[in-house]
């Protein structure tokens, strides 16, 4: 019988068409294909890897958790040995930073009680050099304040409709958001955000709408309007993937 | 007669062989190649550009100065705006910070009184997905206090010549370091040290013998007998060019 492993996987974004194939058309390998190849190089097996989170073309991860079944009899110590000798010789966008021998019905996705992302601002009239792919680059100096008050009238259990990507797959759109705030941390503006699970493009767009309060476009008490009005036309643009960061997922 | 104007840039050294042109083999522009280029957009103009430090191929710049003549008549506004459009098609791995038009006899090599860089260690034995090219993976883990003390057995004016790289074109092996301190820092090891100059390879060859120190292969108090040695050979090896970065200059 095969054992299950799981892994904590780092990846940069900007390499991969996200976590799993979400357009045929582009050429850039999946995060979920990455860690496929290595496997299969490790053991000749070919399986299928399930994360805590599957983020979108461009998203990065710190510490994303997967796991996969192994018929081959090996050591954790030896999976992650392999592992990142075969990613970094496929261009090393992608790491494990531990794995482990997972308990009987341990699913990354499914058995996974909270998420945290992190979404990083660059906020300057300058292009980002270094942090290129990184941070999401906004000219306007924003209001971190009004954008921190702003974002405290999200916590809590609400329906998130207005905050929804198209093409979401949830049943619901209601969601628990367990906290949420907006901090400066070396010369970045940070936004935190956790729960147990998000909708689609739920923290992207949260982010652009918290971008237009920082900006002095919308006022924080307007979050609880456009919360009200169940619809994404009410709702700021979506912030682009290259500021996201899966940071953690617990369990 | 021409204006003169100082400009600060940030780079990701990744993009690029080196401030200047190093080795004429490789094809990577250099960031004076890359500023001459941006500048001939703008202005028709073909000048040279001088820095306040000359880093090697892969080595950062969070703020480095610059400073260039130009017959054009314009404004320093103008110039950011300019140099940021033309570098962003070049490529977006170097940025314009802030412009400014430069007081007589300004000289942004010359002039400037005191350097500070930076360098950035991941201590864990996965490789770096996120942080590839910025900063150095080591293995094993290091102890950070005995670094730091050895790191602060350098401060003072001594020769240098056991942390001097081969090629390095100064008069004199003697300088001194103004600070240095090894810290932990957002998941980071950080190395940060201050002096008026600096010799060729000076900082990596410090770093390189300061990682020795970390595994225990060295003594702090060997720091002493390194300085005393005044030979390469008794120091160790070159630390990666990822982990560095020109923090800033003062004048």
């Amino acid at each position: 019988m095969a054992d299950v492993y799981k892994i904590l996987v780092e990846y940069d974004g900007s390499g991969f068409a996200g976590f799993q194939e979400q357009d045929k058309r582009t050429k850039k390998p999946t995060v979920a294909g990455a860690l496929s190849d290595a496997i299969f190089e490790f053991s000749g097996e070919r399986v299928q890897v399930f994360s805590a989170g599957r983020t979108d073309a461009g998203v990065h991860a710190l510490a994303m958790p997967v796991h996969f079944p192994l018929e081959r009899k090996t050591t954790a110590r030896e999976i992650m040995g392999a592992l990142n000798f075969y990613l970094a010789k496929a261009g090393g966008k992608c790491s494990v930073l531990k794995a482990a021998k997972a308990k009987p019905g341990f699913h990354a996705r499914f058995s996974c009680k909270g998420r945290e992302y992190m979404y990083r601002i660059l906020n300057r009239p300058a292009r980002a050099a270094l942090l290129d792919g990184k941070a999401w680059q906004v000219w306007p100096k924003l209001n971190i304040k009004a954008m921190d008050e702003a974002a405290r009238l999200l916590v809590g259990n609400h329906d998130f409709s207005s905050f929804r990507g198209g093409g979401c797959q949830a049943k619901s759109p209601i969601k628990t958001l367990d906290s949420i705030s907006v901090k400066k941390s070396g010369g970045l503006i940070v936004v935190r955000i956790k729960a147990k699970s998000f909708l689609y493009h739920q923290v992207r767009n949260i982010v652009g709408t918290l971008k237009q309060v920082g900006e002095g476009k919308l006022k924080p008490s307007d979050m609880k309007k456009i919360l009200r009005a169940k619809s994404r036309a009410s709702a700021g643009p979506t912030a682009p993937a290259a500021g996201l960061y899966f940071v953690k997922a617990t369990y």
